[in-house]
């Protein structure tokens, strides 16, 4: 059951490439916040968007990656997110970003913290997000 | 006093460059919204954060833009911001966007209209905005 | 068979929104831009990566939109695309972008240049795609 | 003289806010970019256009961030560069920004590695670069 595995694809935009002709490094992070979003639906247990609803927002608190190859405009990149049960107010991602090639193009971690929506305070996770993980 | 015309440079970042080796057409957007901000604050009454605080938004609601020329990474743009008086709930802001050997890069308009934070209905510019201009 | 429709779907990303709560304006011509790329796509006549491969690329020469509806944060938009002829070294797209309840979001055109990859001088459309028209 | 120190200051762009209200956590990395673009001006030994412009580019390798506060639309920030001396193909840049009340709002490091334009192998930083930091 744990680390929850979950896999999403994405494709290169034109607008996210740079003048060295490949993706421009910091816009991996909209793919793996992407990828977030899916694997968080793909629970069954309500999106993002119904979390932030609920009042529970999820900032970022960390930030770890390693760039290995580049890719490239209109490359499809396979994301391989694995989540950890959250502890306490926080919870980890880590991250797998192929090529269809099985090319490592990327690997890392993010850490989110859950705070309130009103008092922008650290939180509990959801109960459905923390049930999902017993 | 009218249109008021206000100049605001802006440098292109790497990261706003495409894999063509140019800053990619949407980009100029950023600028253009940078530069309405600073004319705004220009004026001495109020910058547009301050105005959101007072509970008054201005979405978009037209952009017209001609691309002349191509510019570069780490080129500086003089943006030429000319502004009409508010006319009911709308403001029209034009722009020409030029690179420091004087070569047009583009020119064309946006169209803002005022609507309250809270209902989102359209609603007359700021007082001090509506002053500025008589 | 002119002109030729397509329909494309995005999903808002959270980094696409801004304070205002809705997408930010200017992240429409990232969606745009994905939508034209698999149009090409479609047509069974080369993708937009083999076309800057064979040395023809295709930067933006005029926008124009209108914004009438906002959207938000995971919402799905159906962009509809309307691909005329290319007439000479022109080609022009028009856009429908809805929301999954059918509202208007969005309508407007960009026209692209064709122009040599080599010498970035004016040039006819791809033979594929002139064909395709055809 | 090392860590050779810069100081850089950005202002948060409205399309660079998020739903959330703050900077994005990805713009930053737009930020880190210009200002070690700038850092890399200060020193008189060449800007980063002129470094790829005689053949060497300095994709990323590793990022380590730690968000501390947000920031808001408009707010004013000053990044801090230190920037060891490069180690054979690598170069570490260190970076702690602020916003002008002086709260830590970010720190960490990027890693990029210098390689040559025509082959992307690793190579040595430019002759200047490596005289800089003697």
């Amino acid at each position: 059951m744990l680390p929850y595995h979950y896999e999403h694809r994405v494709r290169v935009r034109y607008a996210e490439t740079d003048k060295m002709g490949v993706c421009w490094h910091g816009n991996y992070l909209l793919y793996l916040e992407e990828a977030r979003g899916e694997a968080l639906r793909a629970t069954g247990h309500g999106s993002y968007a119904e979390m932030e609803a609920a009042g529970v927002m999820t900032p970022i608190v960390n930030i770890q990656l390693n760039y290995h190859q580049s890719s490239f405009y209109d490359d499809e990149l396979v994301i391989h997110v694995y989540v950890e049960e959250p502890v306490r107010s926080r919870i980890c991602f880590r991250y797998e970003v192929k090529n269809l090639a099985g090319d490592l193009i990327l690997d890392g971690t993010t850490t989110l913290a859950f705070i309130t929506a009103d008092t922008h305070q650290p939180c509990r996770p959801p109960l459905a997000l923390r049930q999902f993980f017993k």
